[in-house]
């Protein structure tokens, strides 16, 4: 028998990044949370974990860079991702009603992502916490029942709460989407089974318009799809640009294969970061 | 004598918005903190406000999309721009001294980019707050003598309250860049002081690699320096995507505007977000 994979998160138990975890392992997975996004990185390379799951980016906040650096000094690979709508949920301990409520614990970020509700209940006090599974451990620790944390439906069921009233975001397209990483070691045959794959890649050039131009036309000219583009300046280096790029497509695609190694003559600098079932 | 001009940013006083608004106009704007991006942007074209100042991008955590979808939504034009550096400092009361310090405040993303320096004082308690520059005026108005805030320099210095370490960020290649916004309607003459110039525009093409190579061909044919590319996906539309690009040059030079005009036969959409003159 085959013993569960760890999987090495940044947050606690319950944080949005556990129901990505869900999403790719079912309930197959044991959790390895962390505090920082480097931990989690470090954890699967020291094998600690066998696979970590980092947000990569979200429609409301952009790209979070901060694991695009870890992705190029750590050496793992993408073989996977997922995306998890942000749903924010009122969550109190077992017995405890509504009308009860008269402070909400969260993260700062998910109180302030539900304004309107507060708005309309003005009886309810916000008061800010680290973390938003966090807050619903605290709660349920110290038997609050004048408290409820605002969560992921996931720190409820964790946690022995009730959710009280779901989905009290402002906006519901808050989505994030998170890449599962592999040690780049363990190199394994793709599984064949999935019907459309992405491959990301990063890639450097001096002097953008030029060189951007000519770096697309190695996807453009062999009719891959892009589903994604972002410049990021190089600091301290004024004109030196990092691109970011997803293509439709597997590395070991004969056109993939063919634009790669064209944008390898143009770029000063290229790496594949992996390639990996589409979630879409 | 004309009147200061009153700025619009979101955040409360002592903010790293406001260290924006103090590079752009020095000490002459009077400042309306604003608690949501989207008051900001309504401050100012419903002239409660003169001009507004948001972040649009950080170099750990990407695109602020929530404000580019602003700039489509209100009737405002960027005239300028300028950078942060996210600078932390831990502040307490005029007398307090570092060894008397047991707790500090601040806002947790904060509180989470200075770990290295926890780290280093494990006496010290963290404690999460709503806000950075907030934490400082609540431990001014408590008069708490154990305790400390974690917030920028220009909300020590307008709160009254003394900087004990300076700088005890973890990583230093902290940036934001805000946008400076006016009202479309008043459309001033660009001043000609400025030596070089940026345009940030934003436009949709359908079914990406050929349609977005086209559009940028648009500049790369005509020698134009572009400084961003960035594809944002249309929620419930596959394969259309919004593109934010920023152009070196003005909107009414010669070659940016026929760069603009051949792409506008490409685009489904095009809207130029303003002309302004580069921080770099």
């Amino acid at each position: 028998m085959s013993r569960r994979p760890r999987v090495a998160f940044q947050g606690e138990a319950g944080a949005f990044s556990q129901e990505a975890v869900h999403n790719l392992f079912g309930d197959a997975a044991a959790v390895i949370p962390c505090q920082r996004f480097v931990e989690v990185f470090a954890a699967l390379t020291s094998k600690a974990a066998d696979a970590a799951v980092v947000p990569i980016e979200n429609t409301l906040h952009g790209s979070v860079h901060e694991n695009y650096d870890h992705l190029l000094d750590y050496d793992v690979r993408i073989t996977g991702e997922t995306n998890v709508r942000i749903v924010h949920n009122l969550i109190a301990i077992p017995g405890v009603r509504f009308r009860q409520i008269r402070r909400v614990f969260s993260h700062p970020v998910a109180l302030n992502q539900c304004l309107d509700f507060f708005a309309a209940h003005p009886q309810l006090e916000t008061v800010p916490f680290y973390d938003t599974a966090g807050s619903v451990k605290m709660i349920q620790e110290q038997k609050l029942t004048d408290a409820a944390a605002v969560a992921s439906s996931i720190a409820a069921s964790i946690y022995g709460a009730r959710i009280l009233r779901r989905s009290i975001e402002d906006d519901r397209r808050n989505f994030t989407r998170f890449f599962l990483l592999r040690r780049a070691s363990e190199r394994r045959a793709a599984l064949s089974k999935a019907r459309s794959w992405k491959t990301s890649i990063v890639f450097t050039t001096r002097n953008t318009p030029g060189a951007l131009f000519r770096g697309i036309s190695a996807f453009a000219l062999r009719d891959l799809n892009l589903t994604k583009i972002e410049s990021r300046p190089l600091r301290g280096k004024p004109w030196e640009y990092r691109f970011y790029v997803d293509v439709m497509g597997r590395e070991d695609d004969p056109a993939v294969k063919n634009a790669l190694n064209h944008l390898r003559e143009l770029a000063d600098f290229l790496r594949v970061l992996g390639s990996y079932p589409s979630s879409a």
